[in-house]
């Protein structure tokens, strides 16, 4: 008796067989994942965190991504319309959002499921265990708890209705679709784009090199765009545009530069204003900065010629009150009020009429004082009678014990001192009174002006708010602009295709640091004989400066800015993928080998024919023959990978990897020239076509001072394997 | 014509012909250089720095040495009594030196030579130009500045008297002459003996472990035994007796910790007295460390078995004035006295008439001024009359405003309140004066007897230091027995042979952070069969740990402690060397091949039959055949060094090296025990005889996360390889 039950359940999301769909397109399951994360800054709106997979179970495709977005769904609705799922599942949480389900039913159909997994941990672990991997890294998702989740979700709801075996889905890729490059942790930190290596510190990083702001906004600014270069070449042209125009019109460069100089954090000082902690102080210091607004807008309306120079003026022009705010605290407060906002001296004699008049009455206390004690001098007889004050008992007149017998009836004591008495009279303590009490009446009427005028200010926060974002970017192009000439940069030309020519290209941060001078290479790859470049040569040759500056001049393309070389023509990146070098943490055990694994996984599942590589002895950390078989087989994947292949820049010890040029058509050999003089190895960091011929590390063991006899013997071993030239001979 | 010159001069240290000299001995040039460096602390005796160096120009063997000399030159004379050299040669500050020149002419020529070399940093430079390197590091001279200028003198006149070129002279090698195992700043970085990698904290270090120290002293003395083992068996056996049997009799080694526990920096304290900033609390943290000799010394003279804690307790016995100066400070010191010495409030009653008195007088001045107050009190009639003290006034009477009018005649009015007015009388005056006269005068005999009590202990500075000292060694000793009890240690053997026997050894921090408990391995090496282990297997297995536990124990064995094994033999090692791990440093740009070469260079020049060598994948910053090259030669090297050979260990990834097992004797291979179970590899951390088949690298990039076509392209590339066996076969 063969009991029967149900063998599968056919879903347009997870059919399998042909005959349901088109074979020119994939057939997806999506799975949404997400959670509202709260509200954004600026408009108020609620914000969603999604995690979204696409599983073509006929193919074994299987992608994710994690994004925030509004609430309206844009960018969700978007992904969708690009994919066309046949289905999409939703948990219960998202499914009882009636305006999501009603959006995304316009476009497909939409399911409700209930994975059986209790949290996102789970999830994780879960899709460890299917894909037989340790971590989740190296597929680039480990940290994306919403797309684990709904990778899993996918996964689960293929086995549910396929009820059977999905090992054929054996992989994991993690996008992400944005208008940015993407610049990882790993590949930031390789390339010191605004932090070094040694300690964290700006120094040597790509933004101190090309830092010459003025001003906060501008400083914080450059680090954005440097964090997230543009992909649209019509948008990096604007930038270029503006930086090409500032760098050429010196003058115009000049006097903004000077201009901003005087301009402080207004970004900063609105926000203490809005949020009502902003002193006197602040306001000066806001008024300064609005101050240079004019002159600057009044000259870029004049002389901008480009769009976005034209657009920053136009913007700043916009804002027609901004010279009545300056005015307004211009007129109002002094030039140099202290810290408090408490204890007055903020106000400028003139503005009201009632605060002048209650200092008048603090101020002439001096004066009545004086005439008080000259008249008390007269009618009491005693020469040395003295009025003074203190701020335990106000006002006082004080006579000297020699004199105390000439004192007047109607004093009374107050306070007997080693050598003098201290009286006080009524008419006196009546003025006392009037004096203090003018001076807290000013001191509170100064603040009730302040509060109007930082009232004032805080209506107009949005538009203080838009001015110091257009200084700040002004400020950006401008440095863009004067780093492009204090360095000799040129501008980039940008294009669509994947060629990537460089003539002459430095190391931004190198050049300036190296003595002696930089040796410029040019770098030329394109997506049909240039596009894997395999680099050989020696140690301390400069084969890791060559990649990185290769990258970098790239990624300073895309931000807007000109770049270190006599010429250069990108065609855009969507991510720089680095792998390099290797930090042994003998401490926290995790080994030097897994780590670059890791590194190496997250590049070869993610990588597009859009991305640039840089990869650096990959398989250094594990065995020879291991080491090497991953090394090739890496090259070779890479340079099949989606049949176009991927750039990259493969610097690699084995030697005997040279050998594929025969083999892969759009693998290139290129090594770093060294000449041998005498005993000693001079670099000349030229990088030359052609694969080298020897890696001289026994000439650097020789340097080292390593015995002779060590040296001659390694000489005759090295000479024995080249003969034999043995790895390279392995497969033919 | 023939210009006749003169073509060769003959010297006794630089003779050639073997005519000369016999062919058992070599015939040693020795060069001196040195200087006086000032006086040491104890002796007041002058002290040297030599650098001397001995070279056979016959052989080319070259030796240097530097070291720190009595003003008798006592290790001097017993390195040329050892050495034998034919001739001395001194430059002109040294050879003036009568004493010196006569010593030396006892036992060998003396010349005097003047080398032409300016300054030290030139002999350097000229050396460097000889061997053709970039460093002496590799030499192990680098920092030695005497040795380095003793070098080039002896090279300048070989060549100077020979006329010709020496470039068989092609090493260097520096070698130390002292009693104590050689720990270089390499290796203690590398074992973490004193510090740890991470943070150059002490956690996780050896001294972390091994520290169950309870006095200051006794921390500092363990710090300096883990930075200097010893070489004398002898003298190791002395401290592992001791250790023994407080290890052994834990009441006894209770009773010891619980006294040390009261004991304070007596070295800091005492050093303190001596230079006067002692304070009265120092005398009594003194006495209360001192209190503790008696029971400890008197416990020991009773029980002690072994020869080390016997002299300890004789020495602790030697010093009779002890408990007379402990009971000096109990008699005159009060318990808890201030911190300052110039207030008062340090002597106990009872010890100065003088003292009392004036204290009597202070003291009795409350009764005298409550009488004062009473007597006024009823001769006034005002019952509110008080008698009060303030800082400024001094002593007086106050009575109310409202009693002013019964104020008696007598008395003088000195201040007015806002209620009260204040008055004094000449009696109590003269009163004030007096009692505050007695305090002056009982403040300054306080300081005065406080001072005469340092002065009695700074006349038994030396004693009392020597009781630290034996105090300090004796903690260290107690430390090192509980340590070994609480981590289940056991007491090793040392010969003087060069076998190490250890029968599950641990490592003796990792096994104390590891989870799952640590896996025990034996090792077993020797001059004949078992000097040189080649060990093979995959990352994070454990070779670095099998490595590191293996040297571990040696220097713990020579330190004098019990450890980490079940059982534990220890040929005496006079340095361990290693090269291990890489640290990459991209910003200073030098290569990490670059040092891992200079520090086998290090090792190659400098180890003896009876270092012990740690060397972790050498070869593995420069290209494959290069490296592998490398690796070979210097397998041979170490193997076949000085027909003896020297013990290592050797961790690579070269697994064709494993074949070297038939050809060098004196070679073994190991490996690291995995298994493979599933997707999964497990870690057996068990060392096996044998070479490895595997190293995992592609599994390792399997659990990564590294695409499934990659893993299967590299594992048929590493069949191929595996098929042709290329590297091993090369030689054949």
């Amino acid at each position: 008796v063969v009991k029967r039950g149900v063998v599968r359940v056919v879903t347009p999301g997870t059919a399998i067989d042909s005959s349901m769909f088109s074979d020119a397109s994939n057939n997806y399951l999506m799975a949404v994942a997400g959670r509202e994360v709260g509200k954004s800054g600026k408009s108020g709106e609620k914000e969603m965190e999604f995690g979204i997979s696409f599983l073509d179970i006929s193919t074994g495709e299987f992608l994710t991504t994690q994004f925030t977005d509004s609430e309206n769904f844009d960018k969700l609705l978007s992904e969708l319309a690009r994919m066309h799922p046949a289905e999409c599942i939703l948990p219960p949480s998202l499914y009882g959002n009636s305006e999501l389900t009603g959006r995304l039913r316009e476009q497909t159909i939409v399911q409700e499921f209930t994975p059986e997994v209790f949290g996102i941990e789970d999830a994780g672990e879960k899709l460890k265990t299917h894909f037989g991997v340790a971590t989740l890294e190296g597929m680039g998702c480990e940290k994306l708890e919403f797309a684990v989740y709904s990778a899993w979700a996918a996964l689960e709801y293929a086995k549910t209705t396929q009820m059977r075996d999905l090992s054929h889905i054996n992989t994991l890729r993690t996008y992400s679709n944005t208008e940015f490059m993407v610049l990882d942790s790993i590949t930031l930190r390789n390339l010191e784009i605004v932090k070094n290596v040694r300690d964290e510190g700006d120094e040597n990083s790509l933004y101190r090199t090309l830092n010459c702001t003025k001003t906060p906004m501008g400083n914080r600014t450059l680090k954005k765009w440097l964090l997230k270069p543009l992909l649209s070449v019509e948008k990096i042209n604007l930038r270029l545009n503006a930086v090409e125009e500032l760098a050429e019109d010196s003058l115009l460069r000049y006097d903004i530069r000077d201009w901003l100089s005087d301009v402080r954090d207004i970004e900063r000082l609105v926000g203490r204003i809005v949020y009502g902690n902003a002193s006197a102080r602040d306001l000066v210091a806001l008024k300064k900065s609005l101050d240079v607004v004019p002159p600057l807008r009044d000259s870029l309306l004049e002389k901008a010629r480009f769009e976005m120079l034209k657009e920053i003026a136009e913007g700043l022009a916009s804002f027609s009150e901004l010279e009545e705010l300056a005015e307004m605290i211009e007129i109002a407060i002094v030039d140099e009020p202290p810290i408090s906002v408490r204890e007055g001296g903020m106000i400028k004699p003139g503005y009201s009429a009632e605060l002048d008049e209650f200092r008048d009455i603090s101020s002439n206390s001096k004066q009545w004082i004086a005439a008080f004690q000259q008249k008390e001098r007269e009618r009491s007889g005693i020469k040395s009678l003295k009025v003074g004050y203190n701020k335990v008992f106000g006002y006082y007149i004080e006579v000297t014990h020699a004199n105390s017998s000439q004192v007047p009836e109607d004093y009374i004591r107050k306070q007997t001192m080693a050598n003098a008495e201290r009286f006080f009279t009524p008419e006196l303590k009546e003025k006392e009174s009037l004096i203090l009490t003018a001076n807290e009446k000013a001191v509170a009427l100064e603040y009730e002006i302040f509060a109007e005028i930082t009232r004032t200010l805080s209506a107009r926060s949005r538009e203080l708010q838009e001015t110091a974002e257009r200084i700040g970017t002004l400020d950006v192009l401008a440095s863009l602009a004067e780093a492009a000439e204090n360095n000799n940069y040129t501008r980039p030309q940008l294009t669509e295709d994947c060629k990537i020519l460089i003539r002459d290209g430095r190391h931004p941060v190198v050049e300036s640091t190296v003595s002696g001078g930089f040796v410029p290479n040019d770098t030329e790859m394109d997506c049909k004989e240039n596009q894997f470049l395999l680099v050989t040569g020696p140690n301390m040759a400069g084969k890791s400066t060559y990649m990185r500056q290769t990258a970098l001049v790239a990624i300073m393309a895309q931000v807007g800015s000109f770049v270190p070389a006599s010429y250069a023509s990108v065609g855009i990146i969507d991510q720089v993928f680095t792998r390099i070098g290797a930090f042994d943490d003998l401490a926290s055990g995790q080994s030097t080998f897994m780590v670059e694994m890791v590194e190496l996984a997250n590049i070869l599942n993610n990588a597009s024919p859009k991305s640039l590589v840089l990869l650096d002895e990959i398989g250094r950390g594990t065995s020879t023959y291991d080491g090497y078989s991953i090394a090739k087989a890496v090259v070779e994947f890479l340079h099949n990978r989606g049949k176009v292949g991927v750039r990259a820049l493969f610097a690699t010890h084995y030697h005997q990897l040279t050998a594929l040029e025969e083999k892969l058509k759009r693998l290139k050999n290129y090594h770093i020239a060294v000449k041998e003089d005498g005993h000693e190895l001079v670099f000349l960091r030229k990088i030359v076509s052609g694969a080298t011929d020897r890696s001289y590390g026994i000439h650097v063991a020789r340097l080292a001072g390593v015995p002779e006899k060590v040296i001659g013997r390694a000489n005759e071993i090295l000479k024995e394997l080249e003969r034999e030239n043995v790895l390279e001979e392995a497969e033919e």
